[in-house]
Parts: structure tokens; C-alpha cells; sequence
């Protein structure tokens, strides 16, 4: 008869996650004590990492599964049992320690990402107005593009694929008509329509390199551009990456207003502060009439604000000029006063 | 002095990741004849599962250094081997095995992706056109809500949060006034605003769920909202649902266009084949002047049909009736005449 040993054991637990932690059991070394007959019995300890873990049961169910699928297991008995302070803190430590420091040629006095957890609301033409009214006003600003599967910041600086130089110190970022620094997947491929079919665990690697492995040299301000979802671009960012603020950007839209405040509670979970509210497409100005029109219907952004806790400091209209500026690389010339007010905010 | 057990080598290699796969190397049975002598010195080898890997130098790095980083280890020596054919069938195979079947009741008999790769385009209003025209029409149809963090299909129909019910076959899903069922995670939250702050495996694992363990009963067309970008949710709808083709939704922006020419690349890489191209708010009409405003620059949509060697199915307005009657839960209310030609295309 064959009985597995504890190399499989492990092995099979090693394909359990935690759902919370989004870790697997061997990998949080909640693993313990495993007991293996001649009988088929197994037995082992997960020490969970909170002694009342809502999701111990779901935890103990999985794991119990994955062992009873290896051939030979006839039963399985889990104990559950709680970490130490000290193995939590050694764990949550370690998970700490992925934590990447910034590379020792840069200095970055503030570092604000750009969120909203919509998609298409226009989190990357608004980082890439502020970082060139920034760059206006002679401050030294970099842009981050943490949207690894849909960078939009290089095309709308007219920065082209494969821009990017590195040395043994770094990588160079891009650098626009007005001197800001850019990091973004789009300069590191050879064509900007390239797909990047990745997981998770690609996307969180990329964007702690884009942190530390860029030659950010001295900035004033580092504006990081978050994809769209709550999810592991937006986790790595404000997990891994100092960041002192986050600005919230929304359209009108009802639908948008609530993923928005998806992102908010996420913010408040995590205790990032939030520094204001933009909202964006606000209205349109019919060239013919001059009549303001409500495209997107009437604002609900001062939910989001009030949900927040801050204010809603600028509502942006839909302009063509400006997208198409976007399109053609030419964000640099835009003109958008509304944007001064948002300046204002970084400080 | 401190010596390793086994048992902390494969803990310390369960934190080095495959950067392809995705997977740890001792998940992915990688990790074989681990040798720790007295002295401290550890060997072992790693099976990778082609010989010739491109990433074999940085998985054998990586893999080395985790090992060092414990206690009591002197050095460490990386022997790269290859995993059998058979060996990397069973793996591979594991992997598949996770391609979740379809309830027994269920029966389901197209399946067609929404997707974009760019946010905000509109993809989740064309699903939910497209199902209420379909259902008009006396087809059963079926919305699998595929945006995890940001899923807006429940709200456009009207159906409340916390409104699933489970038996012990499956979920119930939520049903729609014209009989549409829908799955979604805002179904399953208690507020709708609640943010689902998790990894790319939880979201993988959410989508297969809502796959085979959702009692569908008899479909003619299942609907899939994908969420914006190519990295986990897309991944695994195109590689653990049995989806017959894909609409491509974009917007007249360039940016946008170029988001989506990656979802085409996306999709061709993993040979799903693309039914057509759908541009969403292509134009405004003025309703003082009656005249069409180009808000959003000049349709780049041809390029992306050309790409994917389909065609424009159809161009949508921006309709502001419309977008007040998805944030009103009244969708199905809509009437979109350019919404047929598409459901021409799904038969």
C-alpha cells in the first residue's frame, strides 16, 4: 500500500490558500505536527494567524480535502490551533520584508496615487494634467503606471515602446517635453498593442521594480497611476510603496459613484488617507449653444466625498481638445484650469 | 548549531515563484533530492518543465537565495534538471483539473465574453442590452459577472444586494424582471459598496465558482462581463470556461483603441475567436441642434476590427436616457435599435 510522506503532504496543503492573506497554509508556516500512520491516517496542526479567524472552518475544510485526495490517505484529522504573537508578527514580518526599499540613488518627498476603482473615468489623463501643471510650476515629478495590463501614460506624453535604457544602477525612465520621469509596461515593450497576459504575482513583481529599480534621481512628487479593481495592482501599490495620499477620481455616473466607493472603503480599511475628489466628464459645452449638458447625468460625487470624509475639488469637463491632445501625445499643451485647483491639493 | 530540516527547505521554495506559471515550485513539483549535510550545506534540484526555460537562470537564483536566507545554512547548491514528459502532463494536467465542470443540472448552450481590456468603455451596459434584447426575444439567457472588484451588472438590473440564496445543489441566481439570471459578487455582498480587496487566486477562484456551482438550469446564451485588463479574471474565463467567441468593446479614443488592440492580441494568443467589434459612444446628439458631436475624437474602431479580421458590428450613442436608466436598475426598459445588429451576430 502506498503511503504518502510528509514531502506529499505538504505538497498538497501547499495548494491551499488562505483566503484572506491570499497565501498558501505551507507558505504562512501554518503547518504543524503532521502525523502519518501505516494506516493511511494523517493528522496535522494549522496554527491560524488569529485564534477567531472568521474563515477557519472553510480553511480546515480545504485543507482536509487537499490531503485526503493523496492515494493511500484513508483519513484526515485537523487540529486547529493559533499562532504566537511572535510566529504571527515572524510571518506577517516576512511578508513585510517583500516590501521593496527604494534604490539609493532616489529621494521622493511625496509620493500620491491616482485611483478609482472604475475603469475608463480618466485616472491616467487626470495624473498626466497634474504632473504637467506640476512640472509647469518647475517641480521635479515623476509618473508611475501601475496599470500593467492597460498603460495609457506613454502614449499621452508621446512617449514611444522600448524607450527605456537601463544601467547596473537602474532603469532610465522616460523622460517628457517638460522633464517628467515616467516608468510604464508600455515603455518596455517593443509595440504599445502588445498584450500582458499575466496573474497577479507578475503584476505585483513589476510594480514593486518600477518603485525600486527605476533611477528616480530627487522628486518632488511621484504620482503613481492605479489601474481600475481593488485587487493585486492596487494592493501592491498601497502595501509596498509609501504613499502619502490618494486621489479619488469619478464620473457622474451612478454605477461609477458605487465602484468608487468600493475604492474608498478599501482606502479606509487600509488607513491611506484620501485627499479629495475629482470628478471627471462632469459636463459638456455644446460649441453651437454654449449650453451645458449633463452627458453623463447629474454628479453624485459628493457621496463619494461625503463617504470619504473630504471634499469634491474640481469637476472636470468632457473636452475634445483635451482627448485629443491625449491621443496625440501632446498632454504637455493641454490647458485645463480646473486642474489648478486639484495642484493645489498636493501642495 | 542550527541545521534545516527538509521540511524548511521546501517551506523556504514555496515562497519562490515560477514567474510564468504563476505557481510556486513546490506546488508545482519542481523541488526534488533535497541533500542537507551537518555542516550546513544544502543541494537539491530543480525539475523545470521545459529544459531550455528562459526564466531557468532567475527561478535557480531566486530559488537559491530563499534557501541561504535560513538559519544555519552555509551554501547552497542548484542542480537544474527537467521534468519528464510525464511529469509535466500530471502537472499540467493538475492545473487543468482545476477547469471547473458545469453542474449536472445545468446546460448551457453558448457562452460569449464581453471584453475590452479598457475600463469605462461601456461593456457591462452592451451585456446588459444585449441580454434584455436576447430575452425579449424569448431566448434563456444568463449574466455571469466577471468583474469581481468592480461588477456593475446587479445594479443595472435593479437586483439588490445579499439577493443569492444557495441550496445544497448550487446557487440560486438572481433573476431579472424579464427572467434574465444573473450571477455577480454584488449579489452576494451585504452593501453594495463593499470593497472585495483580493489577490488574483480568490478572483480566479470566484469565477469558476460562478461557472459550476450557479444553477443555471437550461441556457441558450450565457453572457460573461469581463473586467477591464488580460491578467487573472480574463485568464481564467478564457481558460476554464468553454467560451464559443468574444465581442470586442471599445470607444472612439485612440488611448482606448490601444487598450483594445491588447485584448486582441490577448485573445489570439490563446486562439478564442472574435465575433466583432462594438464602438460605444461614438457620438452625442445635440438635442437643441440635432447635430452629431464627435465628443470623443474620430472612431479608431476600424483598426481594431481589422486587427482581429472582423468587423464593426455597430456604433452606439452616448445616450444620456440610457445611463439614467441603467443607475436606475431599468435597463431592460432601454430601447437601443442599434443593439439587433449585434444580436444578429450571436445567432
Amino acid at each position: 500500500m502506498t503511503i504518502p510522506t510528509e514531502s506529499d503532504v505538504i505538497n498538497a496543503l501547499s495548494r491551499v490558500m488562505d483566503p484572506e492573506l491570499g497565501r498558501n497554509l505551507v507558505e504562512l508556516q501554518m503547518i504543524r505536527n503532521i502525523k502519518i500512520t501505516s494506516s493511511g491516517a494523517v493528522s496535522f496542526m494549522i496554527a491560524l494567524t488569529i485564534p477567531g479567524c472568521p474563515l477557519r472552518e472553510k480553511i480546515s475544510a480545504d485543507a482536509k480535502a487537499a490531503v485526503l485526495a493523496l492515494p493511500g490517505v484513508k483519513n484526515v484529522t485537523v487540529n486547529l490551533g493559533a499562532m504566537t504573537e511572535e510566529e504571527r508578527k515572524a510571518v506577517l514580518g516576512k511578508n513585510q520584508s517583500f516590501s521593496p526599499k527604494l534604490n539609493e540613488f532616489n529621494q521622493v518627498n511625496q509620493v500620491i496615487a491616482v485611483m478609482s476603482g472604475k475603469g475608463g473615468v480618466g485616472k491616467s489623463s487626470v495624473t498626466a494634467l497634474l504632473a504637467a501643471s506640476l512640472a509647469c510650476k518647475g517641480k521635479r515629478v515623476g509618473v508611475l503606471d501601475a496599470d500593467i495590463t492597460g498603460p495609457s501614460i506613454p502614449r499621452m506624453f508621446g512617449l514611444a515602446p522600448g524607450g527605456v535604457r537601463g544601467s547596473q544602477d537602474g532603469m532610465l525612465p522616460g523622460i517628457t517635453a517638460r522633464g517628467i520621469k515616467v516608468i510604464s509596461v508600455n515603455l518596455l515593450l517593443p509595440e504599445e498593442d502588445m498584450a500582458v497576459i499575466w496573474r497577479g504575482p507578475m503584476i505585483s513583481g513589476t510594480i514593486q521594480q518600477f518603485w525600486n529599480q527605476t533611477l528616480w534621481g530627487q522628486l518632488d512628487t511621484l504620482l503613481v497611476d492605479l489601474p481600475p479593481g481593488t485587487s493585486d495592482a492596487s494592493l501592491t501599490v498601497l502595501q509596498s510603496l509609501p504613499v502619502n495620499g490618494v486621489l479619488l477620481v469619478t464620473t457622474p455616473q451612478g454605477l461609477a459613484s458605487m465602484v468608487v466607493r468600493k475604492a474608498v472603503s478599501m482606502l479606509q480599511q487600509m488607513k491611506v488617507p484620501i485627499l479629495g475628489v475629482v470628478e471627471n466628464m462632469s459636463y459638456y459645452i455644446c460649441p453651437d449653444t454654449g449650453k451645458k449638458h449633463a452627458i453623463f447625468g447629474e454628479s453624485h460625487a459628493s457621496e463619494i466625498a461625503e463617504a470619504a470624509g473630504v471634499k469634491v475639488w474640481a469637476r472636470l469637463p468632457i473636452n475634445p481638445q483635451i482627448t485629443a491632445l491625449c491621443d496625440a501625445g501632446k498632454v504637455e499643451e493641454a490647458d485645463l484650469p480646473e486642474i489648478e485647483e486639484i495642484v493645489k491639493l498636493l501642495g
